[in-house]
């Protein structure tokens, strides 16, 4: 019977330091403190670890492909999160495709099926309608999954690049209030995804806590297109007591709103103030300026990237690493 | 010995029709006349033919995938163009993988040898470094190649879709002309690529016919990005006699422009008039609005998804398309 592969875990737990560290010390991509560094060469050498699926390309000359699904090629966010895992994984000689999902259930589940068939050699996805249970067969296969979403489809064994927004949106809901708005209204997502919806929770938490309301009335949900927030523009602003302040669940569907309400000669940010999600190139194009939420999408996919490589390198415990966001304060609000 | 399969070429011999209406009868999208349509369907008869590879996979269940190999996944032209194709190959049930190339010939060839090596079922392809033959290891294995760009790598073998930019270009520097400009100045891609300056050669041979002179000192390379762009309006209003009016190779390097503009204090279009090539979505959305010349990258896109899948379909003669642009003129210019 073969000996089983030690794996970078297993060099973790010997010289006592995390498996990221392990990771930084092996690619040499970090700095990292000397003893440390010993401490994790003397485990590789005791254990006789080796890389191995990365490492094992590298020698053969294969090159291997990891694949990214997303849910709109069409959201900048996407293309440069793309940008960022592609150049993560460069260095290693791994390949990136793109699936683009159109945020259609069954067109993910098709896309693992396809890549499961043709051997992918790891996957990063952004899920919409993907419950664990739909990864199973991909993990079962050995295959490396990361996601990057706001929250990790309540399973604690996936890799999961989030972000960390919880600061940053209480400081956006705080600089509302200071503005003197009293009614917010919120464009989000469809109702449902097993995700659920983070980024409304942390909106109405801030808002509670700046004695601010944002009633059920007050929050439309779509698709995160510009058409959504078109839409939902529209929608709240036929309510009874329409919103002073609007906040997108991403800059795509505030881009919609500043759209229609320039058709509707509604003045932004004195009419209403409008603040976005993701911080993508066109937020700062528009005008009025778009004020937003920062989360870092080339870094989003470089990280995922980083985390797919120890995958790939032998790690076995799961990973999940939060993102700080940031309020950026533009001309919108 | 097998026979050799019918191919859709030479149904449309029998019939006396183009490949296309052949395709359009077998695939029942487009009305063709009842006559027509009829002799299509004798000559099916007559022949036995049988449309192969897609009917194939339905028949067994199987899901193909399509390759669409672009030089830039930030440049939105490409993501509409994404979706263009992907609507068209999901009707057939095939999946669209996206590579972006990074506009690097080395990527180029990785992907392509990879696809191979995974046995990708058609190629869609914007080259920038790539020759013919290049492609001849995809070709010799019977993978279906259509290129998109201005120009088919000069082999009239491939299935190209371009743009027929002549007439749009010349609106544009007619109407810069009677706006009293004299000295047009270009930003175009870098020297030296197989499909050489489509455009570059279209404005020249436009700015003759007006009168109006393109120096080579005002023609300065990049790489089609807004770095490019910016780059480009610096170096252009260094020169000794600066342009009036800049034309760009495509928006993303025409938002260069505007950005670098404002920063140095040139308003347009009162200082400078801009035209970009595209019409991406941003380019209505950035202030002022961008004139541009429009090529619809979403029907680009499902034009060479019929092209592929009448490749699939097995149609043998090659196919060009060229899809008309047109002259959109917003506030740049």
């Amino acid at each position: 019977m073969e000996q089983q592969p030690v794996t970078m875990s297993e060099v973790a737990r010997v010289a006592g330091v995390s498996v990221t560290t392990v990771s930084y010390v092996l690619s040499g991509k970090r700095p990292v403190a000397p003893a440390t560094r010993e401490a994790v060469q003397a485990a590789v050498a005791q254990l006789g670890f080796r890389l191995n699926t990365v490492a094992q390309s590298l020698r053969t000359g294969r090159s291997s492909t990891a694949a990214l699904i997303i849910p709109d090629i069409a959201n900048p966010f996407y293309a440069e999160l793309a940008r960022g895992l592609q150049d993560t994984l460069h260095e290693e000689r791994l390949h990136v495709v793109v699936c683009n999902t159109n945020a259609d259930r069954a067109e993910e589940l098709s896309y693992l099926d396809d890549l499961l068939k043709r051997r992918i050699d790891g996957v990063v996805i952004t899920p919409q309608w993907l419950t664990p249970d739909d990864l199973g067969p991909l993990r079962a296969a050995g295959i490396p999954v990361v996601i990057s979403a706001d929250s990790g489809l309540d399973d604690p064994d996936l890799d999961l690049v989030r972000a960390d927004s919880r600061e940053a949106i209480d400081q956006a809901v705080g600089h509302l209030v200071r503005q003197g708005h009293r009614r917010l209204g919120m464009v989000v997502g469809p109702s449902g995804t097993p995700n659920g919806d983070p980024r409304l929770a942390l909106f109405r938490a801030a808002a509670r806590r700046h004695g601010l309301e944002l009633p059920a009335d007050l929050v439309v949900r779509g698709k995160h297109t510009r058409e959504t927030g078109a839409a939902g523009l529209r929608r709240l602003m036929a309510r009874p007591q329409p919103p002073t302040a609007i906040a997108c669940v991403n800059d795509r569907s505030a881009i919609g709103v500043l759209e229609a309400a320039e058709e509707m000669g509604i003045k932004i940010p004195s009419d209403l103030a409008l603040i976005g999600h993701d911080d993508i190139e066109v937020a700062s194009l528009v005008r009025p300026r778009l004020s937003t939420i920062r989360y870092p999408a080339y870094e989003v996919g470089a990280t995922c990237g980083r985390l797919l490589l120890e995958r790939l390198d032998g790690r076995v415990d799961p990973v999940q690493v939060a993102l700080r966001t940031r309020l950026v304060l533009r001309e919108s609000a």
